[in-house]
């Protein structure tokens, strides 16, 4: 395996595109290849045998391309389908649960963390799970919020929104009670309502942003493994998708936070 | 083909059930035989490949079951692929424009119709051109309302809900100020929003329920083709999904109104 090999991301949609500007902002010298599933979005709602039969064919795809490093950039998949992943794959791989944990239980100080995320990422407890076996000492207190991913989806997200600050409340209202002081953005769309979202839990509670932290543990894996990339050149990452490619530069600009070169293609996930 | 076999239909997820619910009350005698791609569930945001191809395949998988007719009781199918399906099938088939569209123009009296549905749906312009074809002089004003389906399917559907009622004043505001006195609920969901969109709306403004309409279309194609059940004994309907049934049973008595006797089986949907 070589460090000019590229790093392959994948998500059930465009909401890893959020990692996808923290790996570009953190890893520079790095070839980003991204495989959004927008054919068979979202993943959040549907069963852990559906989810786990996506993610195998998702990895599988960037394989083809010879990656060193597979990065699940989506809450759902690191949650149903991670340790399957970590099992089968012959490179590197991570999800944004375990280094998304592992910030937070050093981060908070009452021993408090909230996680919101899909329905499906709630349901499987995996961070839950993960924190308290970190920490056994720290209470989690967990919340799906199914309709942030359609807010994000439709561009609903300014925090001066009157429906973004009501789906907030009715969503953030239990955490904000419970005392939590960290709260973890257990899904990669999340990030873009961070400005809401902070607004009604108040400066005290620190959200913990699983595509950052995921980008920075993959910068450490690669480090160790020898396998980061030294030469400064641009390269600009490449896209797949597995619906047609029309409407991605303008949700890719509102993730990736700007415009940038690149390629879009639309693959037939259904073969891999 | 018999008068006993059943009717099919089928949606690209559960909204369709709302068009069963029609079904049953003004078609108590036939069998229904249902399909929801609860897999592929949304396609409202899915490209005209991708939903026609999705649309071919879930027809040929009701005709395995040797119905007497296929309705696509979906805005989305019916907008995009309705034509197509139309000449493909060897039994009578519909959709949900042509019917809804049909009573709008009835039932319009400064003639202005409201067109709202998914982003698919709008910007196929099907409603509008079927309008316009059955009456030129009709004025036409869509508005695609893709939190609809959200607001749905996570149940925050009541009238005295504040993000619900904010959501639909969002959606809804050009349309009253364009004082529409019609208008067309073009996605199967959002009759379960009939009372919130109601209150903004107004006593004087009409709704139009695509799956009431439908079923009452379909009751009369059947009798002109001498294909109406008259067997009057209890016949569940039977039900087709294809991600796992779970979440199944209450979405359902949701959507259908009640809780009845039932079968739901899981199929895989990409063998047809």
């Amino acid at each position: 395996m070589s460090s000019s090999n590229a790093i392959g991301v994948f998500d059930s949609g465009l909401g890893g595109l959020s990692a996808v500007k923290e790996f570009l902002h953190i890893l520079p010298n790095e070839k980003i290849i991204y495989f959004g599933d927008t054919g068979r979005v979202p993943y959040g709602t549907r069963s852990r045998d559906t989810i786990r039969k996506y993610a195998f064919q998702d990895a599988d795809f960037l394989m083809t391309h010879n990656v060193k490093m597979i990065v699940a950039a989506c809450g759902t998949v690191s949650s149903v389908a991670g340790d399957a992943l970590e099992e089968k794959l012959s490179v590197p791989y991570t999800g944004v649960v375990n280094p998304t944990a592992y910030t937070a239980v050093r981060t908070t100080k009452n021993g408090r963390i909230g996680v919101i995320g899909t329905a499906a990422t709630v349901g499987s407890h995996s961070y839950k799970l993960r924190l308290q076996k970190l920490n056994p000492g720290v209470e989690v207190f967990e919340q799906a919020c199914p309709l942030f991913v359609s807010l994000v989806e439709n561009g609903v997200i300014h925090r001066d929104d009157q429906i973004t600050r009501l789906v907030v409340r009715r969503y953030m209202a239990d955490l904000k009670d419970n005392g939590v002081d960290t709260v973890i953005l257990g899904c990669t769309h999340f990030p873009l309502l961070r400005d809401a979202i902070s607004d009604y839990m108040g400066e005290g509670v620190t959200l913990v942003d699983s595509g950052f932290e995921t980008a920075n543990y993959a910068a450490k894996v690669l480090r160790e493994q020898g396998l980061l990339n030294s030469d400064p050149s641009l390269k600009a990452p490449e896209f797949f998708v597995s619906d047609t490619p029309e409407g991605f530069e303008s949700v890719a600009g509102l993730f990736l936070g700007r415009n940038m070169e690149h390629t879009v293609t639309q693959i037939d996930i259904e073969q891999y």
